[in-house]
Parts: C-alpha cells; structure tokens; sequence
C-alpha cells in the first residue's frame, strides 16, 4: 500500500461510521454498537485504552499498532454519536499550540475542572 | 483558524514531541513525561480515556473534544516513547478496511488473543 | 496493630465517609469529593484502578497495596454517594457463590447484556 | 440469607480463588485466568473498573452492585496473582486513618510518585 494520508484513512473511516449510525442493528458491528447506545460505546473506548496501556507497559509493539487501531477505530463512533467532527479535535489540538507557542500541554488545572 | 488536515497537525505535534523526547525534563510538560517513563505515559494514557468516557456519559460535547484533545496528544507521546509512528495506526485502520472489504471491525475474537 | 478485620476497617472507613457527605466541602478531601459530584469521583475510581493495573503489570507488590487501598477508598465513595452499602456487594459475591456452587465468576454473557 | 460480613465472604473466596492458581486452565474461568497470566488479570480489572464508572455516571444502582462485585472478584484475583493477601489491603486503609487521625485520603503528592 503506498502510504495514505492520516487525513483520508480518517475522513473515509469517519463517513462510513457516520453512514451506520441508522443503520440497521443486524448489519454490522459498528451499527449494533450505536444502537445499544452511547454507554456501550463509552465502554469499548475503556476497554481499548486499558489494552494499548497494558500493551505499552509490556513493550509489545505490534500491540501497540493493534490496539491503537481498535481504540481510534471507537473513538471515532464516540465522536459521531456525540455529532463531533474528527476535525474540532485536530482544530483543538492546533489552537492549544497556538497559544502556548509551542505544541505543548498546556498544564490546565486539572484539579479545578468540573 | 484554516482548516488544516488531520496529517498537518498530528505530523507537526508528532515531530514536535519527537523532539522532548530527549530534552531536558525540566524544560517542557513532554520532556518530564518521557524521562519518568513509559508507566507514566501509559498512566496519562488510562486517565485521559476516563475522562473522555465520562464526558461523553454526561453528553458534554465540549468536554468531550477537550478531553479527547488530551488523550490523543497523550497517545501520540506513548506512539513515540514506542518507536511508533502515528502513520502505523492509519495503516493498521487501513489494512483492516481492505481485508473486510468495508471499514468494519473485524470482530477479532478478542478472548483468544494473549 | 493486630489484625483488624476487613469488617471492622472497611465498615468504620464507611461511616466515616457518610458522614463527610454533607459535610462543608473546605473542611475535607472527601467532602470536596462529594460536593464535586459523581463524575468526579467516577474518574477517581477509573484514575486508581488504572494505578492498580500498571503496578500490576510492573509487578510492584507494595504499589499494588497502596494503589488498592487509593481504589477501595474511592470505590467506598462511590457506593456512599449511590446509596449502595458496602454490605451489598458481598451480598451479590455470595449470592454468586450460592447459584454456582463455587466461588467462580459465573460468565454471564456480559456481550448481552445493556 | 442472614447477613454474612464481609471479612467471611472476602476470605472465603480469596480461598477459593488461590486454589485456582495451579488448577487445570480447562477447570473453570479463574484457573484459565491465571494461566493466561498477570495482563489478562489486569485487563479485567481495568474493564470491571470502567463499567462501574459507566454505572455510577448513568445512576443505576442495581447496575452498580453488579458491576463492583465484579471488579472485587477480579481485584481479589489480581493480589492472589501478586501475592498480596486482601488483609494487607484493610491494614494500609487503617494506617492511613491512624496517621491521619481521620479516615481522610491522606493526599499524597501523586505527581511526585514514580
């Protein structure tokens, strides 16, 4: 495969996510998963970054890659079911570089959120 | 702001972290996580994945793209403690899509996996 | 200290944590807690079990006790503030117990479940 | 069923749970678990963890049981694994409260712990 951008591996995956949203639940993975609801989609994106953390911890590479893929992969659903544009995260991710100069946390107060 | 592609911004902050990955901890947030090691990133990693699901859980929309800002900026800094590309993962989603033939995941029996 | 039990630790931590809840939010941690509300002590819980899993993987026994006891404490906080008792979960350990004749986890079909 | 405390249920099945330990794998689902080894642990306790956060966030108690007995059970299961006894868990909770003079979260600098 030549390389493809990040770009449109993620604008592609993005729209056919968005195209299962009313689909029906008995056709696919991705389908059954929005209509069971945001909580279950919530609790994949747990579960997938529990695994690219124990795979990191472990220093397996190749699980790494696996386990990254699976966690954007439902990322991705997360972002359609809440109408989120993969591109407000790339904007937001832009706009804190803006502003602090260089691409570094910017060291929000955690603490003091809610 | 433009809008910038997803590869502008994700290439530009990955290069930018590449580079505190041996500057001195002192002088950036990045650096000082680097040199603490990969179970700190991997912890960053762990709490920035709860914070998305529980934005997303309350229907935050904001939140959620804060929050999912920070994980991906977290995940890019675990890619690159790593030796992984962010390129890797769009090729792994990449991959997967032509197997299947449509970008669905492919139900890998996870249970069978170590 | 002798052995106390985990009955007399875990019922006395749990009054002490009710009585926090409507305390003034200045006067404690926990108070504070309580006053920020259940996302809050949510993402404590999945912050403390996430220190539990890396310890776990880094195979850091004392981590592992320290880490536990942060996810106890939380998860105690968290059942106050859901009006569950503590005496309600080893309630359902041994219901489970009963149904299955052993102490094993009984596999419901977790995949059906919503 | 009379009310059974929580130290005669939590030392009944961490009994149960290290006899399992060397068991066949085939024997029953916390043999298999040890045998797979310390990440498949690590990973329940990350997955139990997450769908208690979900439960607390949607508000359903029943739900919440469940799901915390869960994470107890595989909690146990990891110290087994990690040769911490579950009383070694109730003496760091009593220390604390002893050094504290309350049972209060000691507030530990967490950023400053490696």
């Amino acid at each position: 495969m030549a390389e493809e951008s990040a770009q449109a591996v993620l604008d592609r995956l993005f729209r056919l996510i968005e195209q299962r949203r009313l689909a029906d639940p008995a056709s696919s993975y991705t389908a059954k998963l929005f209509h069971r609801g945001t909580h279950r989609i919530a609790k994949k994106v747990g579960e997938e970054a529990t695994e690219v953390v124990i795979a990191a911890l472990r220093g397996k590479r190749e699980r790494i890659v696996e386990e990254s893929a699976d966690l954007m992969y439902h990322l991705l659903v997360l972002w359609a079911d809440a109408h989120v544009r993969p591109h407000d995260i790339w904007a937001e991710l832009a706009r804190r570089e803006g502003v602090s100069g260089v691409a570094e946390h910017t060291g929000r107060n955690e603490e003091d959120r809610d």
